[in-house]
């Protein structure tokens, strides 16, 4: 593609020679003469200028740097979905129709166009909506209702009495409806104090509403009763960890590796950042950001932005987290204070 | 179902009208009309007076609440255990027999009314226990040995020289058995000071003894040799990780994204919470608690609490933490010390 | 095998009986007579002179131990790993050959000695090199390169676009090549101020290069453009969560449940302990050596050994770590400096 059809195709402004041609896409600092490159995180602007790239699309009102062709766009990460789209086109999906190597139960009701892999098991009277995909060794349970256009990855696990909006994704590996960890302690009077743990049954469910995506290897368990719901367009990374009777809310963000305990309540607009834990019952407001490998300990009202732990507003918590390793020095300086004191309280100068 | 009929039912003493008809049950907060509801946990005190539900059972001693009708009951779990099996009754389990589209390897022995699912393989020389149901998709490898009534969930792994005990329950995704994380620095003398990492050939196994439960996409590691153990009634939540030749007593607790690190001792009745770890070799005691993203460092006591980075036990270690929102403000302090007493120590009072 | 015959295999100096019989390899503390048993690590000290073992093998340099009989040598671990494989011969692999129960895609080339087992997904345009295994269950996607002698465990996920080198081992339940997490937020003007994420095509892909090995129920996400790359003889335990766009160098550690955000650049021969994160866009040098739990907040210069949150040098977190505990101690400290101060102020010496 030349650099005026590129410019053209995302209604981009285009800086630079009109025919030159453009043979692939690459980031900012690995670029060759003759690939596109794009600026988005602050981080690459000393990239702007140094890159090999033959082009870079910025954001409009991005300043012009001199010697380097640019193409600018009114939204950068629609621009750049498009253009990726455009030069490396997905793979086409698998074929639609059902593989002869699955296994679908009794009373299984498909809509049109679904997709079913090898390997697949799919429970009794579970639904698939239009156009769903069911890829190679996903295992789906009883009496699950999947909406239009979902992806399950191959190997994950959907259990029974599962419910999945539209556009759901389910990455590889993921586990969604196991059993959730609540055991009641059993105490046995013969053997004088002796008890076990026996695990209360869990005959609720979990609801992924619309666009809601989940990645790799990560779990979401069913209630006791009632059910697990993750609101709408909210997104799940991978490893995550989502307990029992669970509600997140519309358009949140749980990165990799976070846990959630049960019957947390977290709001809307959401963002809780890499190995952050909450711990249960406790509820988090909307608009909250909880940042990294925070340990949230008690209620977050809307809005707030929180770290460490406990978490605590992160302008305190960077602050006093910051003065941490000072620590050492802080205790030195006391220690000369309190040596200083003593003489002067023993020879006081009011009794004088 | 009537309330009275419920009543026999858990052995509980009715307060309220006989013939009122229960349709199903809810959690307090979200109970309607014609619903049952119980209440066990303090922080939902303030539904107990506010629930719609119909009725809500309690434990024995519990005070009334005017206006709500009430069952007493000596145990609530075992009564809201049996009352959920009740109104919602478990699915039928797996059709007895093995399927079809399962692949058994040569002298594996089963005991009677085994389920093997769709897509399972079974290693050679591998045995099962009565009643036991090895779940769609599901891996065992060679030489296992797993007792009666024991469940292994869809897509969960059980690899060579594996021992489980009777009524042990594996969830979905996780992987038991899997050579341990013990590597060999090999330095390579003619490049002077090269190295490489070489794994020590892990030629031990894993016994998860008799009401063993781990949830889903958890990992259990084999030994270099001797044996990984999880004892007797112990429960392990999701993402769990037990790295080689670990031994955990007893009844004990993991809760989801705990790690322990190779070689640690872990005593009976011990609870871990979610994200703590446990770094290798170390010894806790009987009746430990570990709090939520606690880091231990070092052996601990029998009966135990402990919290925070590096674990300490609780009450001081949760004072200490408290205190650090207040650091930047104690520095200031010791600051404005430091000011006043120069001039002092210039003008001692003594030497006056 | 006699003492003499196990000295002279691993050319080890025996002082002890030559025909003494040993019948197996248990570790030092458990070991019985009749049994071998070694001496590594300095905590099982206190076990040299306790052990039942009929031999210790030592390294070459350790003192004798009165009554102890020893075989001493060059190079412990290499003697011990030659040492288990004798006395517990690995079990015979998988019979070469593609089984009848797998799934193989068009135009899917394989060297010499490949292994394919049950249930097996095999997508099209994939290469699989000579001697490489692929077991039971696991999933390998479309366009897929596999070098040789490589082992994929059961229910392992390699996601279209991969690149393996040689001798790279996938564990069981690891997905490799998922979605990265990189989302697009996009503002719906219609709607005042409301968004939603938009997931960026991820047309990259994963390298993972020669003696790459990973454990179980890990995950390493591709990138949008370009690889996610971890280089040679690289080692990743289980549960470890790798994002898009990751470089890994060579020789490095990465242990259970360790989370590495986008664009991170990780040096080589560096250690990272369980549960650190390091969140997006940091670089990492060599050889620096991350503690357990660490929450990585900027650049780490080669050669540090860091800890704590947010990690710093690990002498000095150490030591503010260490205060922590006093931290209250010294706030009463602080207190009773500030009671004896003022009323020095209010009648100041060098006023008298």
């Amino acid at each position: 593609m030349k650099l005026k059809e590129i410019a053209d195709f995302v209604k981009g402004i285009l800086t630079g020679p009109a025919d030159l041609e453009i043979i692939g896409i690459a980031r900012i600092e690995e670029a060759k003469p003759g690939e596109l490159s794009w600026f988005s995180h602050p981080r690459y602007k000393k990239w702007l200028s140094k890159t090999q790239a033959s082009c870079v699309v910025v954001l409009k009102g991005e300043e012009g740097i001199p010697g380097v062709n640019t193409i600018k766009v009114e939204n950068l990460a629609i621009a750049m979905e498009s253009l990726l789209l455009k030069f490396y086109p997905l793979s086409p999906m698998p074929a639609v129709g059902i593989s002869k190597l699955s296994a679908i139960g009794k009373n299984v009701k498909m809509g049109k166009n679904v997709s079913i892999g090898d390997f697949v098991c799919i429970g009794y009277e579970t639904v698939l909506g239009d156009n769903t995909i069911v890829m190679d060794g996903a295992y789906i349970g009883n009496k699950v209702r999947i909406g239009n256009d979902c992806q399950i990855h191959p190997n994950a696990v959907i259990k029974e009495d599962v419910f999945l909006g539209n556009r759901v994704i389910i990455g590889s590996g993921t586990v969604v409806g196991s059993d959730g960890f609540a055991y009641n302690r059993i105490t046995t009077p013969e053997k004088n104090g002796d008890y076990k743990y026996k695990r209360m049954p869990h005959r609720g469910g979990v609801i992924l509403e619309d666009d809601v995506e989940v990645g790799a290897n990560s779990t979401i368990d069913k209630s006791v009763i009632g059910n697990t719901i993750v609101k709408k367009g909210t997104k799940l990374d991978n490893l995550v960890h989502v307990a029992h009777n669970v509600i997140i809310g519309e358009n949140s963000i749980l990165c990799a590796q976070v846990g959630i305990a049960g019957s947390v309540n977290i709001g809307n607009n959401v963002v809780i950042a890499g190995q952050a834990g909450v711990p249960d019952h406790i509820t988090v407001g909307d608009n909250v950001v909880i940042a990294a490998q925070s340990g949230v300990t008690k209620d977050i009202p809307a809005g707030i932005t929180v770290s460490g732990f406990p978490a605590r507003p992160h302008i305190e918590s960077n602050r006093a987290y910051s003065l941490l390793i000072d620590l050492p020095d802080l205790f030195k300086r006391v220690k000369k204070l309190e040596e200083q004191s003593p003489p002067r309280r023993d020879v006081p100068c009011k009794q004088q």
